[in-house]
């Protein structure tokens, strides 16, 4: 792995270590109140935009740290649904 | 500009827009207690590396994206230190 995937990684566990704690949170509070449905639902076609990009670009570490956030927003956007009041 | 890059841009355009709502929620609240200084202190770090990564890998819809969302991250931080109890 030269030196550019190298930078690439260490930004995807960096900003992907920084969401996870979000969805943790949601989950065991269930607080859904501060989360948008809208907002949610377009990062998640962004993050699928960013994916379909990585491939293109051939960025291993996109591809990785996008797959990961979009499974963190699918679960945000189940537990806005699940909890709403 | 080519698909690749307008395949970047619209996924770019997404998740920035789904991000911005958050700072000028907090702007308006002033409401930084679900906001964690250390998250978004690594947050602030990853971006500066996916900054770097997309200078490295020629890619100016992750040079677009990365400057907004790290001038939006830096918003966060400051309105975390000026707002906290």
């Amino acid at each position: 792995m030269g030196y550019m995937e190298l930078i690439g990684f260490v930004a995807a566990i960096l900003t992907t270590a920084a969401f996870l704690p979000q969805v943790y949170k949601t989950w065991k509070t269930k607080d859904v109140s501060g989360l948008s449905l809208l907002m949610l639902i377009i990062f998640f076609i962004g993050i699928i935009g960013w994916l379909v990009y990585g491939f293109l670009k051939h960025s291993p570490s996109m591809i990785f740290a996008n797959s990961i956030t979009l499974i963190s927003s699918a679960l945000l956007i189940f537990f806005k649904i699940k909890y709403r009041k």
